[in-house]
């Protein structure tokens, strides 16, 4: 089913009754921020990483997420039951609230939205198969918060489809830092290797790499793109598509192009971890 | 007077019923552009050059202004006489319009906003005796366009109005690009220098240069923030507040710190062009 109805700001509405206003600071200056998880068994899922990432997010923009966890829980749970989906992508969204000379907002009266989804995940040959990213030197403005600036991503977007690619893999410079909406990491024989640098907490990131410390070994340190496409494998992960295998920058194979033992694993724990929910 | 009225996709409508989708693709993501003008004895001032503007911004992102001019024009005259205002701003905006999967948009049916607010300039004084910038290091990331993105200024803006700034000035490794909303130019002996970097096409500094061409010397270098307080004279451009003498940046004294006799001059002529109308 469709998203019938959304939390505003305390209450559960009917879609097209929900509204925000034009003056809302996170529509005139995209001053917001915003997290997504996901449902396993119709129950939210890593909810409160998500809550503690969201809230992290609203700090560092000075805002402040206008509920405790609970009436968070509660409020998600209504618009599961009202919305009956299969499975659901839950999307949190905060912004500054109104703001009517478009610079000032009041942190009291914050906009508070949110919404669910049908989960659509990547057809099974992604992860049979492994998938391709595109590269895009870029470094996200703030990137310890998830904010609703999704400019280059959306402008890379076309490109991005056009060469079957799942997701844009942000570099600076040469140096990788993340995918636009996942993290990545690569192996080399049997070390994980985590970029170090500014990329955003990853809650399935943080999840499979706990889980594979007890056979691998998981190393922060930066790598190229070249790095990467020398790798053995290299995956990424994401809330609503779990692990997946890379196998392809660009127009360059990663390893020898295909998914390899160490993605497999995690892919399992991933697989695991949800069926469990 | 207030925004008692504004326009909304071929509409003019009652604040209070001008809403937004919280599936809008500008909310969501940050997918936005817009443009900002004034009027001048209560006329648009400008007018032709930010709608090319905001037609050029929009086309960075692939979207498209869904009005010809004239109707905008005439939309803008009816807001003007709805609302009311002595002088006013008015600002333009437009999205990708609602993306039911945050993802996805229709350029066919982007959403297209058009408010009035009364205009406020800064006090006398700030063109009397000058103002102050504060720095930061920061690159816009889609400079050419006037995007919706204002993360950075927001964040810095409680730091700006403690040190008694009037604006953020960019700069990327200290090469001086722009202010956050405004145009920034500095003055050796006769000669004005404009940064070449990647900044926003200004339609006052554009105007007012043109003016001092016939006095003074305009060149195209960068240049970085130690020499703009080793320059003579600095001052800002910018729709609302015109041409502002910049005496200081962050803790230190543009030149001896005083409004020099360029920036009085290009000050002058753009007095005479509002005075004009």
């Amino acid at each position: 089913m469709g998203t019938a109805c959304i939390y505003l700001n305390g209450r559960i509405v009917p879609l097209d009754e929900a509204t925000v206003s034009p003056l809302d600071i996170g529509l005139l200056r995209g001053y917001a921020v915003f997290d997504l998880l996901r449902t396993v068994g119709g129950r939210p899922f890593l909810l409160a990483e998500h809550l503690q990432r969201l809230r992290a997010s609203a700090a560092r923009l000075g805002l402040c997420v206008p509920a405790d966890d609970d009436d968070i829980a509660l409020a998600i749970d209504e618009l599961l039951d009202r919305n009956g989906h299969t499975e659901a992508t839950i999307r949190l969204v905060l912004t500054g609230g109104v703001s009517p000379d478009g610079l000032a907002f009041d942190a009291a009266t914050p906009t508070f939205l949110i919404m669910t989804h049908e989960l659509h995940l990547p057809p099974e040959s992604v992860y049979a198969d492994g998938t391709a990213l595109i590269t895009e030197e870029h470094r996200r403005e703030l990137p310890e918060a998830k904010t609703t600036n999704y400019l280059t991503m959306l402008q890379n977007r076309p490109r991005a489809l056009e060469a079957g690619a799942l997701d844009v893999l942000y570099h600076d410079g040469g140096t990788v830092l993340e995918a636009a909406s996942a993290s990545f990491y690569i192996v080399r024989g049997s070390t994980i290797l985590a970029p170090t640098g500014d990329v955003l907490w990853g809650t399935v990131g943080t999840y499979v790499l706990d889980a594979a410390r007890e056979r691998y070994e998981v190393v922060q340190r930066d790598f190229t793109v070249d790095e990467a496409v020398a790798a053995d494998e290299a995956f990424l992960t994401s809330t609503t598509r779990g692990v997946v295998p890379i196998v392809r920058l660009d127009d360059r194979s990663v390893g020898d192009g295909t998914v390899g033992p160490v993605t497999r694993y995690l892919m399992g724990v991933w697989r695991e971890a949800v069926s469990a929910g």
